[in-house]
């Protein structure tokens, strides 16, 4: 018998040191991939989309997650519903289009129909004994939460979803993220070990060297005080920064933005993380030249000259500023594959004239491709033999605080 | 250690309900795969081409099954030889041509040189101990039978031929096999197991959903009642269509044409099938508009207005009406990989220009187009940890009697 | 546990004969694969290159061998260094051209700057206990040894390089290697497992039905006696060749050439092997019709009408004539992948007007492009469960004593 995914799980914990990266294993197996999506991946509320993308009845679009494929399906003007893309007569895919509408969801192999709420309404030709009650599409746990669609593929009861998330209301109330639009999306597959695509967003350490457009559009003293979370970078440059930061906190509060951030401990079930930030001086907008390239977003009535990062998990990130957010979604496809996906989300009421789009993407889809690059790099090294887990830098709290999670989420801590 | 083979069948066996699909790893499992071409695939006459393709001496052509290659070549105007494509040398391929002729067989390697019947003649420089008769051509096992080329893997003696396939004589010679010519072939590989090639084929159920031109082509209450084997319908469905099916066997005897079926039961080596079958009412051929599209085949005088479905076992078919046959070969590649070749047969007096190839081919090219499609969606399906084996239809008995014969040449059937 | 390595090439070396080819494990399996990368490639020093490919300081091109990217960089004038391509912080590749110029090896990801002597000499941001001289990228052993860049990717002290090499330093002296240019590259990439194309490269058993051009450049009763070594052919055909060579070798000696053959024993740590011949009758250089492409080559006044085949392992060749050398470069990358590239060198005096590509490279273009053919033909065949171990010609025997020198590395013989 092969080694069990415990058993394995526990030598590499024991094998890792807090502060250094992680030995190779956890980045390349196929067996540490396999426990990945049974205790992690699969456990964890997942961003798949925005509901924008299903708004009329039938409306479908597939995500992709492993080796699963999920149905995302509007099913009234109130609910969306998810199922798993596999018919319970022989196991065929039923939707085999990234999108598009059904108004039953009909298998093309044998007609098997099912409703838009996943029960089977129609079977020829079965057993009498047969109970088409017993036989609906496998529903994977779906939310929709002010626009954003979230999946959880757990076989069992999820971690419950207000608990967990119900505390950032607010802050998606004002940004208008359940009204939003989509006005452009870019896909960055990615030839990585999911945790690769997580260290790399979640530290700004490499902002500088890989970064030209993100680093002309942020201050640099930002980017070494706080780029990489709360606690991402040296005391001296946190503590120079923070009197900035709190009167730009108090100007944007009077103009009504909830202030605040959010900074989950390591033995959390979401790892989330909320920073909110001034732009650089002079800047309206995270674009080229600063102005904005969209409308006010959301409930705002003026600009407060700020932007956010708000992760709800390592795998589900957005990016705003006044004008326009990001969805960045990250999700594990299989040892070496990642899936990255941007949605660029405007106000809804913004007309197609109003959005410059090639503006607003400038600088993320640059980034991001800047990104895809440099996390392959760094894949692609760790595949030697003399790969060594390296010490982690001052800027690299928040991957050292994700690992943390990571290991716990297998009831482990780095050496065991 | 690895699991057993005969572990594995067993605990997977033991999975398996009668009447449902099977567990995943029957139809993923790279181990199940490898047991299948050593206990089921490579003990079976399969069905590799037409002797046609090899009308001269030298003529040859290669058969690819599992990682394996035969050379199939005639060695005179009476004997057609077939030889793992492997020289006893170094193990070089000898032919890397589909097909071709050689006068001899010669490694281009080191010009190691077998005659057509697979004895090494000639070796340049080797030992005075090294004796070439002990370095022949490994052959495999080949039977040309009413000019179908079957071949068997096995490394023993195989099952005998004309006790398991000479009773089909009469219904071959009436079609004239043995004279035919090639009209057309088409090649349609298919990602995805074997089994479900197999049982897609097995079961009519999914026709009206699938497949168009089909359908088109066959009277409803046909494919209702027998659509999938004799015993493929429902009991009513197949009540009332017998006294139009024995009307037709009377007035096709009185033609002259060999009636009867053949329906093996579960425990048979080959588990073969005969279904004879009268057109469609207006149907005198299997095309667009039911016209023929080519002159009679075989013993013929006058056209019976019938066609017949002949399995000589699950990787190997015959479809053929009045004026074409189509030889179906289902080959094995790899755990999630097949290939589907058709081989459109007429008479072998036909001139050219009586043949109307496009006219021909145009349903079941179309109905194996879709086939491939719904049969790698299938597949897809399957590989989601939410798969569960379904219930089966009661169109679809000959898929649970496959799934027995398949079990049973381990031994082993459906609960263990 | 799966068989560990040990017991897996014990295993293997019992079902070995002398005197036939190997098992297919060997030339097949990814744990044997992985076994030869620690015992016996990792073990050896292997030619990568030329030392002109790095003239400047700052120089670099990347070797690739199995999973492993080495950097060979020139440190100074007097200095090539080679480096493991991993970041020391999270295990980045550091270059990712095939070669190029870098005054210091910085890390693209976060900036983490080496000397060209590997010290790491900055890392932003660092904790206070973090030392940097523990943190040098890890040096891969290197020797440039005439102008030819050996690598040895042994963890410990590797064999030492003079004691295996330094014999053979009048002759690369005598051709001029370490001052030569390179007038021309060609790549082969080769999908069969490293052995096969080592042993296709040491017979010529086979150059007579594979290698026309090759023939062509040769004497016929040269290629039989000593075409693939010095106790390649059969006795009669090596006693009637040798008169005429110790003629040449002593009108070679007269002219300054230094005279020797070299045949290490099949217990040696390298297998090496020296064999220098007279050309062809009429044939001054290794040409289509005979003519040099190039001025003489090294310390040469006058042409002696030779040529040399010079081994310094299994992996790594030389073929010279009066007028330029061609190095081989067999680089196992994978069970089933091998790159093989040839580097024409010519006297680093001659101009590029000199110098004839297409005349020089016609040969040896044409019989690598050949051979690469055969060595896939010659895998594909050992995939099949029908490869039989072949017995091995008169003309084979020093593929006979490469199977006992690779079985050495393990302390193991054919029989066990």
């Amino acid at each position: 018998m092969s080694e069990a995914p415990t058993d394995m799980m526990q030598r590499l914990a024991a094998a890792t040191r807090a502060g250094y990266s992680l030995p190779q294993e956890f980045y390349a197996s196929d067996s540490v991939f396999q426990a990945d999506m049974d205790r992690v991946i699969g456990q964890k509320w997942i961003l798949a989309g925005h509901v924008s993308q299903v708004p009329k009845k039938g409306d479908y679009f597939l995500f992709r997650i492993g080796v699963e494929q999920i149905i995302v399906i509007r099913e009234s003007a109130t609910s969306v519903r998810a199922f798993f893309n596999v018919c319970r007569h022989r196991g065929s895919i039923i939707c085999s289009a990234d999108s598009g509408n059904a108004p039953r969801l009909v298998c093309p192999y044998h007609a098997w129909t099912y409703g838009l709420d996943g029960r089977l309404i129609a079977a020829r030709l079965m057993p009498d004994d047969f109970d088409k009650a017993d036989n609906g599409l496998l529903a994977c746990h779906i939310r929709v939460f002010h626009g954003l669609v979230f999946l959880n593929l757990s076989d069992g009861e999820p971690v419950d979803f207000d608990t967990t998330f119900g505390d950032m209301e607010p802050i998606l109330d004002y940004h208008g993220l359940a009204d939003a639009r989509i006005a452009h999306r870019g896909s960055y597959p990615t030839t990585a070990n999911w945790k690769l695509v997580v260290e790399n967003f979640f530290e700004c350490y490499h902002c500088v060297p890989s970064h030209p457009e993100f680093c002309s559009m942020h201050a640099a003293e930002s980017i070494v005080a706080v780029g990489a979370g709360p606690s991402s970078g040296p005391a001296d440059a946190v503590a120079g920064f923070m009197p900035k930061l709190h009167a730009w906190e108090e100007s944007a509060a009077a103009l009504g933005r909830p202030i605040g951030n959010i900074d989950d401990a390591a033995d959390s079930s979401h790892l989330r993380l909320l920073m909110q930030r001034m732009n650089k001086d002079g800047w309206s907008a995270e674009t080229q030249d600063g102005t904005p390239p969209a409308p006010l977003m959301g409930k705002r009535t003026a600009p407060d000259g700020g932007r956010m990062h708000l992760s709800f998990s390592p795998f589900s990130q957005i990016v705003a500023d006044d004008h326009f957010a990001i969805l960045f979604l990250f999700t594990p496809r299989g040892p070496l594959a990642s899936d990255v996906e941007m949605i660029w989300l405007v106000d809804g009421r913004a007309g197609e004239a109003e959005v410059d789009i090639d503006k607003m993407i400038w600088g993320y889809h640059a980034t991001t491709t800047q990104d895809k690059k440099i996390t392959e790099d760094n894949q692609a090294g760790i595949m030697s033999s003399r790969y060594r887990p390296g010490r982690y830098s001052d800027q690299e709290g928040s991957v050292i605080k994700f690992q943390a999670w990571y290991l716990a989420q297998y009831g482990l801590a780095p050496g065991g």
